[in-house]
């Protein structure tokens, strides 16, 4: 019921609006989603994850395959393929959490990026599964201020060039 | 004239379509854009990046803020922040640059994710600029298959919350 759908996007104004519209008109809702440039500078590539039915999301992604501004669709939910995160989390310092903060640091490879005498910004990239697992453990190590997530993006496995 | 906008979004369908066509409706492209869930179930966060006249940016923030689905807006530009980025890049391999590809590695921070007899996928965490030229680099030891990136994600330095 979760689908992964990556999709090349004409750089033209209007063209998010148009595949996102695709979604909300039929009322499903995008959990998360991001667009960036690729090598070619007329195309972006966009992932995203939506919740609902097979059936409905197979008919959104067929007309979103009429839409003129998307290049290619591939449901990634199909194939193998690598499904990655990036999360910047911003937490209050607690002093006495200090050893327990350093081991979940090292436990999920996060980077410190900014530091003062009562917060600490830092870097998590992983699977979904993990940044909601680290995520849930700096909360107990200190108060949340707040997290930015990239939501997730993908990438095919093997040689496959989606 | 590039900005880099955060908004708080109410989970609602619709509302992501808003936010891209307030943009689209004045010609505005968006460069990249990612939004996801945070520790509030009702509410993601958006960064988004444009590039364009400061007064007409400023006026598109203030038609943002009168959306009921926007809870809060902050042009990060106008203070001090972080920008980070993932990177997911697939590569085809040339054995005979191996080293300088392990160095590459090494001197931007890269993980690899995925390798083949003819292919690898690696990760990569940095601001967009180190991206950009890994990126370049990478291009020169191996002929890339496919990029996929978030786009700058952005939080503010020191104790502030947004």
């Amino acid at each position: 019921m979760r689908h992964t759908i990556s999709i090349h996007l004409q750089n033209e104004a209007g063209a998010l609006t148009r595949v996102a519209g695709m979604f909300s008109s039929r009322g499903y809702n995008i959990e998360s989603l991001q667009v960036a440039p690729t090598q070619d500078h007329t195309v972006s590539r966009l992932t995203l994850v939506t919740i609902g039915s097979d059936d409905v999301i197979h008919q959104i992604c067929s007309q979103l395959l009429k839409l003129v501004d998307v290049v290619s669709l591939v449901d990634m939910t199909h194939g193998k393929h690598i499904e990655r995160e990036l999360a910047l989390v911003k937490l209050r310092r607690r002093p006495e959490n200090a050893g327990a903060f350093t081991a979940l640091l090292d436990e999920y490879g996060a980077r410190l990026l900014d530091e003062g005498k009562h917060y600490r910004t830092l870097e998590l990239a992983g699977s979904t599964e993990n940044i909601d697992r680290c995520i849930d453990a700096l909360a107990s190590h200190g108060d949340i201020v707040s997290v930015v997530r990239s939501g997730a993006m993908a990438i095919s496995r093997g040689s496959v060039s989606q």
